[in-house]
């Protein structure tokens, strides 16, 4: 039994536009691919947004490649979530649990970045944007804000449990899944904080969400 | 004041070559950026274990991304660890502490990639190899194994409280930094698991490292 055949049962390739949405609005992070002018590979992780049918992401209007990204360039952003451990009963039988997605195309410049922004914001520190001023116009001419289309894209989910041939599973191997948790730890005030400013809301509820 | 300018600031580059080995070996989880045949990059997720000085990454001979990898195309791997979510009294402050890595050259595989994968199984599941029957030769035979050497890389590590001006520290905002944990919950036993064999060390060990 190769290795092939049994990636192929396990990894579960999903067409589902539900399940990638899953994965999307459950990751903050995502890795984007571009050719370089060298025609090298680079890879940059950036914070990813899902609204509707498009991916946002944002950064500095000083970042070469984030301009590149916003020059059309082919690219490739992949998402990716890892949700566990799979301890089998022999090292080639081992794995992660993970999903992830590839999504292939060309991003567009937000010409208007505000909406944009207050998306990222929300989705980044839900309820923050309440809390806060509005953005000045001096920080929204210094931001770029991407829009990626979902539009050309597969999915890839590993989930199950070790699939382990018989004799293995006959020996005396413990075999199952250690699942594997991002939290968060207890909000750390800035040194400069004034006093009697509380931990306000949108902070108190991260990670209860 | 430009976000690229405060970016720059709070984004501190490092070339330390401890400060890469340390964000490597706490991560398992790189992406990979490669141009296809047809000119279009493309990023693919893969466990990755450094070793001294070269990062291993395995996967199936089946697998054309890895294939072409193997081939010793131009590759770029990133590796990125989101440690915190920074809460600054604006939106544009805010942002997320994280390190990541890039990495520039070309995988080799290796024709006898026994070891490596020993160090690769010892690396996500510690303690594991001793529990378990060594692989067969047919699986070694269907398992591919690249070798990325260190040698051109950058990092970026952010740490920093939120860099929030005067008037806005002036305020009655909150600012602060939310820390981001990943952990293990309780192993999961394999529903074909024979009765009798208890949860092995290297799973028990889970998380406590």
């Amino acid at each position: 039994m190769s290795r092939t055949t049994i990636t192929r049962l396990r990894e579960k390739g999903s067409t589902e536009r539900a399940d990638l949405d899953a994965l999307l609005d459950s990751c903050i992070l995502g890795h984007f691919g571009l050719v370089g002018d060298d025609g090298h590979p680079v890879v940059i992780p950036t914070a990813i947004v899902r609204d509707g049918d498009r991916v946002l992401a944002h950064g500095s209007t000083g970042s070469p490649w984030m301009r590149r990204l916003a020059d059309g360039v082919p690219t490739c952003l992949t998402v990716t979530a890892l949700d566990g451990v799979v301890v089998a009963r022999s090292a080639f039988e081992s794995s992660l649990h993970y999903r992830s997605a590839v999504l292939f195309g060309a991003c567009k410049r937000l010409d208007d970045p505000d909406a944009a922004l207050d998306l990222i914001t929300e989705r980044l520190i839900p309820g923050r944007k309440d809390e806060i001023r509005r953005p000045k116009k001096s920080e929204l001419a210094a931001t770029l804000v991407l829009e990626l289309p979902i539009d050309e894209w597969s999915l890839k989910i590993s989930a199950g449990w070790p699939d382990d041939p018989d004799d293995d599973v006959a020996g005396d191997s413990w075999a199952g899944v250690v699942p594997m948790i991002t939290s968060y730890a207890a909000p750390q005030p800035a040194p400069d904080l004034r006093a009697g400013i509380d931990v306000p809301g949108s902070v108190r509820r991260f990670g209860s969400g």
